[in-house]
């Protein structure tokens, strides 16, 4: 029943109409369009308006839209700023193109989320607008504070969490929450389901670090521990640092010194004992604790709620799937 | 009198309130905007405003200051992608922080922008959104032909045309037609306003190519002969290359070929020599009419108007303080 959310978004996506020319601003966007992915963040603005009546599902096509070519926005330019080669497992658009484009597609891009957010009821659009706008700052200033901790030895585990917060889980509180506006939710509504997706963020942000080390890597789809391998500060990292013994910390800033390109014997090693410097700490439990701790807090959202529970059933279903991979 | 809008603009910049971090996102917004510039734009929103009520140009305000963020964004990338060191004779972005900044805080002056249109009432927002919209991606487009048309050999006088159109124009005739929409203007006077703005903003960058090569140098406040060291495609070169003959259409592409920093001999040579083939084809007369061309369109414009011819009066100070430079 997701599916056909879904395809509302893929259909939509493909009748956004795109100019051929200038070649180069609009072929990197239907690019990036293309490449898909999971449509989660649309699909949650559809959820979100569906709660309060099946017709406004229609009218929220445009806020979801609005929502997934901001966060494509945000992969085109983040790209460039994290100098990523690929993408879903193809080049990404200044790889492919060159750093010039796809700043420029990327902005071209973002206007064209406004564009369609535009096109909710002129009712609606003051309402969204500003929770849009917010929203898109946010997510800015989280991909500022992940940057600027990549040059800090350390972080603790709040400015972490705030971080993701921002760069990650926000955008999901929102399209929940544009989705019960177009409903016309209440105020009190619209909160708990921005909550509720904010909390969920978090949860997902964290079970993606677990999974960089503890995930089955036939099912992964990327290299186990590449994080570890790139001295990601993960919510792994980051609790050994605060848990681990002074020779195991030790240990940890010593290899963080281990450049490597995953591909010679060191990187195996550098896995291997990083990854049982996290087992002595006890870092995948707390790990694994704190995010129960945010999916309990999300849930309790979905409690507050004036809506039937047998409405929230695909949310919930959503969230689940979300939560259960284990690649 | 436009010297009051002109601090209103600047009053309202300085009270949009940006908080103090991240610092490297923040900051370089607060730099790019002290560094000023003449408000332009953003006074002409408050212009058109004006004509339907002297009310209505406070209402007008954040929409002026909308464009003027927008303005401020566009400057920032065009920096990074025209790999530009300098903007009104201080570092750029890119080069006092890195290019990861100048992306990123790009990214939110175009959101702040955004944030500001969403000040106006809310019954303008649905209105002026889509305008916004549609001028952005405007903008964008005639960037991307700006950097496409530098690779080209030569391109012809209606595609340089269309160029400037998008990429300076349009934002002035869409800050008129916001303004004028602001104050309850009918679609008719809107769009006339429009049209002025447009044709003024060419009638503005021919002139801007004209006195690049024939300004006073003791006024310029630029490098006389600047276009034509960075072989710039402008509407001089592009109309000697229609009108010259074969002899000097041969040295104008030899003379393409010799890159120069503008600091030895050879610079002067080449300015001179471009000179003279501009001289003996006609070039500054050809485009000098031009230019009397789109101004004559633009106060064409004005008489269609259904506003009192006095209320013109500020509007037409304004116009007219942009096309007698003679630097």
């Amino acid at each position: 029943m997701l599916e056909n959310y879904k395809l509302m978004i893929e259909e939509g996506i493909s009748e956004i109409g795109l100019p051929e020319q200038p070649a180069q601003l609009y072929e990197p966007i239907r690019y990036i369009l293309r490449i898909g992915g999971k449509r989660i963040r649309p699909v949650l603005v559809l959820l979100g308006a569906e709660l309060y009546g099946e017709k406004y599902v229609e009218e929220a096509l445009p806020a979801a839209l609005a929502v997934e070519l901001f966060h494509n926005f945000t992969l085109m330019h983040d790209d460039i700023m994290d100098d990523a080669p690929l993408r879903r497992g193809v080049p990404t658009v200044h790889e492919k193109w060159n750093t010039n484009v796809a700043i420029l597609s990327g902005d071209n891009l973002l206007i064209l989320a406004y564009q369609e957010l535009a096109k909710v009821g002129a009712d609606r659009v003051p309402l969204l607008l500003p929770i849009f706008n917010q929203m898109a700052r946010e997510v800015c200033e989280g991909q500022q504070w992940d940057m600027e901790y990549e040059k800090h030895p350390m972080i603790d585990q709040a400015a972490y969490l705030e971080m993701i917060r921002l760069k990650t889980a926000v955008l999901l509180g929102n399209a929940l929450k544009m989705g019960a506006i177009v409903g016309g939710a209440s105020a009190g509504d619209a909160a708990h389901l921005y909550d509720f997706g904010v909390s969920l963020g978090i949860a997902f942000q964290l079970q993606d670090d677990i999974l960089d080390v503890y995930g089955d890597p036939t099912n992964f789809g990327k290299q186990v521990g590449g994080d570890i391998l790139a001295n990601k500060k993960t919510i792994l990292l980051i609790t050994a640092f605060a848990q681990a013994s002074d020779v195991d910390r030790q240990a940890l800033e010593s290899w963080s010194a281990v450049a490597d390109n995953g591909e010679t014997n060191l990187a195996g090693q550098k896995i291997d004992a990083i990854r049982q410097i996290y087992d002595r700490a006890g870092v995948r439990e707390a790990a694994e604790q704190l995010k129960e701790t945010y999916i309990r807090n999300a849930f309790e959202c979905l409690h507050k709620l004036r809506v039937s529970t047998e409405k929230l059933d695909k949310l919930r279903v959503l969230a689940q799937s979300l939560l259960t991979r284990n690649h």
